[in-house]
């Protein structure tokens, strides 16, 4: 069976080895302390483990059903939404102005990835309000602020984002639904989307979607393209829901997973909406909710390693099969516990690895996502702003791929017992499946990557990763103790420069280069974030033996097991780079 | 939606590159001619797609179902089922003095690749009668064999093999099903088995269970394991089915996939069972079963390729998504076929080396266990039996592991609507997931390498596959032509000559050492294997170009995606296995 306890100890050593005090420095923020910290997490792994854990199977055998346009949640999804909001945990890091808690964002991180790991369907209805939030606060005007975010804030109502159309998932340009302007400023929003996540339910009093559309004026393409907002009820003029809008939800989806969430089939006709932002510049308005989806997302995957890995540990203890290979380990039991066998090992330490190094990973993103907000200097919020950046594809792709991964690896574990629906680890795969494929499928993060963040700022974006990687090799460099971590450190630094200076001499005489290299080239962005990371929280961990060996034993023991088994794969992406398109390309289309 | 056709073609292809031809000249073979061969893959693709191939979704939807001891199989099955019987597949490659065609066992390997691929469930009901029928042939008494061989080959009967018990899965020393010897010379079983693939169905209309049971004087341990014939129905005195034994299915598994299938509990209550093989010697008789069983697994992952990559490719002409970075190649759409797009070509070249590449692979190895059988010189025999026991535990991984790689990137090339049911995709994952459980899990298969079948004879068995890829490197060695095809098969060839000596030399100071490597080294025995059968392929296709670009053009292209985009990962399974037993056997088990 699976098996959860929130990673306590876990999180209050990320917070040290990665400096998540410094941020109490700053602006409203000083209440932001370990101990502050250690108390929401407690609190967040108390709600995610003692209500929302024992929901998560049955959220995947009955589902969410639908009905004549209403949606039912699965049992016991009500009342957690119920407790949700009474814990305050919408307000979480919302702004104070309309009844946030004002807290930073990466403990938004640590939420999602704790409801991720005890139930990802449940996740799926909260999830999305908080960027809708954001995006409101972004690009919205004062009166739309006034009335909406305190109830998203509140958890009142919830967020949804409408992007995707049946013949219009990637390229937006696509988009058929259209916007009409209305004399009392508001518009008529009229079109299908389809895959909209937590779309229809009825946990809450009202759902706020924000809808991207075409004026009549648009000009063709993703130029063309505003953003609205489309409330499911008109608020009345004491800001209460009204009267019923002109959107309803059509279908839900079947899915592989998820099955305690629905992704909607959404019908607008002649809705009411309000423009977000300039006309025609709906994807960038949009977007400021889609750059926090994917950072989010990322939490859900290494929620899901997390959840996979104490459910294997679990297992690898308990059951018996087999004898040590240099002979019996508990020679008293009728066989030795599965741990003893080096290759079970190998997957425990392989989700181990993919958990803790994903986390450490990207609550150091996620920690830049603050500085780029609070800091008091201009130059250090921009330079945070670019990391961020240029590091949101790669988080989504590598969270998401080793989470799968790590899934997968849980369901091995438990051999024939994996694949049985009532042990529960197949559902992680199921469930997790989506994140390779939603806000952005993880191939178009590694175009994203390399087409976009790349050049930006005249190709200083990757300086803001390669930076702190040389600054930390420097202060190391001398370091005798220290220097298995930071050999490996140097060397994957030396690749990701190759790999970038091949990517852009190759991209000049051939575009599809960019393309080609695209995938390989993020996983190596990934591995030398990651061997980064490792090498700091290794560092950390050694330092500080003493206080808890069991603790940092591990985290070493873990680190190692990065450096020497998973590592190593990076070379092999570089290789694919230097074969370059030609492999891809040289074929044509009909011959395939 | 998923598509299947036959690859008639490629069989074709595949046939004359690796010789099947030559099993002709072996005795009662002289029917397997390239035309014949055609004529039945054409028919069993015919049997594939038009009967089982309508069945597979709603296999899925409504899966089998289990009352009061009875299982009702999807519809269609049945009737399925009947034209199975009445094409004579079942009869295929059996004995001819026992009613079957008796024709090379490759043929069931393409029979299996083609079930699965159409409708994998399905095929879970068919697929072990005929590894049941081998091991009753080889194993047990000329009575038993008269008895129940014809049956089993004419498909009037079908076959299971039942070995795990819930506490006792990998490790079958730990099994406490018993066998009492009665006077008539049958033996009473009492025992609980799990998982037991078509336990319980009423398609036919008796199954012979093949039971591990052990007898009261056993020795503990393997070594006192006996195997025993189970019959659902006592046969009466002129072989028809008579009165029920006492085995029963308790129950059936709610899995991730193969919902069509039945994995059945299955209670034997003093069942009558007759002794197949020696007393105490269970698990060598069950072994010539298993191995039959892993053999064919192969070409389910295999078929699973087939069919995601043929599904994905329909998908990417179809869907318009976005423009070819190098400009709109199709600029009288709206957008470009995401065929065009250097990511998705990725994916779909990668899902046709794993369908092609595995197929081809497999093949030479199932041309081998048909030497085993009937070279007329018993070294030649002796040898093709050495490289068959090598290459079971590496063709099972390699083709399972690479199967569900191919099943996911399926999904990933439909996007969103890879996760939905209706499309099809999303089921091919979960159906496929079985294939690295059972049968051995992967991990099990990589310990029987390097543990079982490196050391046997001397370490001579590894010679079998060395020697033809060193044979093949001498006879192009000259030639520049070929060279693209022949230098990287020379490096991988060196770099499993120095894994070898490496993960021996290690596991002289530590046992541990060998499972530490196991899955390394497996995978650069599949890489060498894989190189050396593309260079086959791609060295024959380029001889050909001239008969028909479209295909020998295709088949050297990917040949070339596989050498440069999927053969550099070897070099990380080296390192690994250099990285040795250390960084997984270093941490306490209790500080995991």
């Amino acid at each position: 069976m699976t098996q959860y306890a929130v990673p306590l100890e876990d999180y209050r050593f990320v917070f040290d080895a990665l400096g998540l005090g410094e941020l109490t420095e700053f602006d409203g923020w000083d209440m932001a302390q370990q101990d502050v910290v250690q108390q929401i997490v407690q609190e967040a792994g108390r709600y995610g483990a003692d209500i929302l854990f024992p929901l998560n199977r049955q959220a995947d055998e009955i589902g969410a059903k639908f009905e004549n346009g209403v949606v039912t949640v699965p049992p016991g999804f009500q009342e957690a939404y119920a407790q949700f909001r009474e814990g305050g945990w919408p307000a979480l890091t919302g702004p104070v102005e309309y009844g946030g808690q004002g807290l930073p964002f990466y403990l938004q991180y640590i939420l999602t990835e704790i409801m991720a790991a005890t139930c990802m369907s449940f996740a799926q209805y909260t999830g999305l309000t908080h960027g809708a939030a954001m995006a409101i606060e972004a690009h919205a005007s004062e009166e739309l602020k006034a009335l909406y975010l305190p109830k998203l804030i509140s958890g009142e109502w919830s967020g949804t984002m409408c992007l995707t159309e049946s013949h219009s998932g990637t390229d937006l340009g696509l988009i058929k639904t259209r916007a009409v302007p209305a004399k009392d400023g508001s518009y008529a929003i009229t079109g299908g989307k389809i895959f909209i996540s937590a779309g229809e339910h009825e946990m809450v009093d009202n759902i706020v979607h924000l809808v991207l559309a075409k004026l009549p004026d648009a000009p063709p393409g993703v130029r063309g393209i505003s953003l609205f907002l489309v409330p499911k009820y008109l608020p009345d003029e004491n800001g209460a829901p009204g009267a019923r809008n002109g959107v309803s939800a059509g279908s839900i989806e079947h899915k592989m997973g998820m099955k305690g969430a629905v992704a909607c089939v959404m019908n607008f006709e002649d809705a009411t909406g309000w423009l977000v932002g300039e006309p025609h510049r709906g994807l960038h308005a949009m977007f400021t909710m889609m750059n926090v989806e994917r950072l989010l997302l990322s939490a859900q995957g290494q929620g899901a390693a997390e959840l996979a890995y104490q459910s294997s540990l679990a297992y690898a203890r308990d059951r018996v099969q087999g004898r040590a290979l240099s002979g019996a380990k508990y020679p008293t039991l009728a066989a030795d516990p599965i741990i003893v066998h080096p290759d079970v090992r190998r997957m425990l330490l392989t989700m181990k690895a993919h958990a803790e190094g994903g986390r450490a990973l990207a609550l150091w993103v996620m920690k830049h996502v603050d500085i780029a907000e609070r800091h008091p200097d201009p130059a250090e919020r921009e330079k945070a702003s670019d990391l961020v950046a240029l590091m949101t594809p790669v988080v989504k792709v590598w969270l998401s791929d080793n989470g799968s991964e790590a899934a997968n690896l849980g369901v091995q574990t438990f051999g024939g017992h994996g694949y049985i629906r009532e042990w529960g680890m197949e559902q992680i795969v199921r469930d997790i499946r989506i994140l390779q494929l939603y806000e952005g499928a993880n191939g178009i993060q590694a175009l994203d990557l390399v087409a976009r963040k790349l050049p930006m700022k005249g190709g200083s974006l990757l300086l803001r990763l390669t930076d702190p990687i040389d600054a930390h090799i420097e202060t190391y460099a001398s370091s005798a103790d220290h220097a298995e971590f930071i050999q490996p450190l140097v060397a994957i630094r030396a690749k990701l420069e190759q790999a970038t200076a091949l990517l852009r001499a190759k991209a000049e005489s051939d575009p599809e280069e960019l393309g080609a290299g695209s995938m390989d080239y993020l996983k190596i962005v990934g591995y030398a974030a990651q061997t980064f990371i490792w090498s700091k929280l290794a560092i950390e961990a050694s330092e500080r033996r003493g206080e808890n060996a069991a603790f940092y034993s591990s985290k070493l023991a873990t680190a190692r097991f990065y450096i020497g088994k998973l590592l190593p794969f990076a070379d092999a992406h570089l290789v694919g780079l230097e074969a370059g398109a030609e492999p891809l390309m040289a074929l044509d289309a009909e011959y395939f």
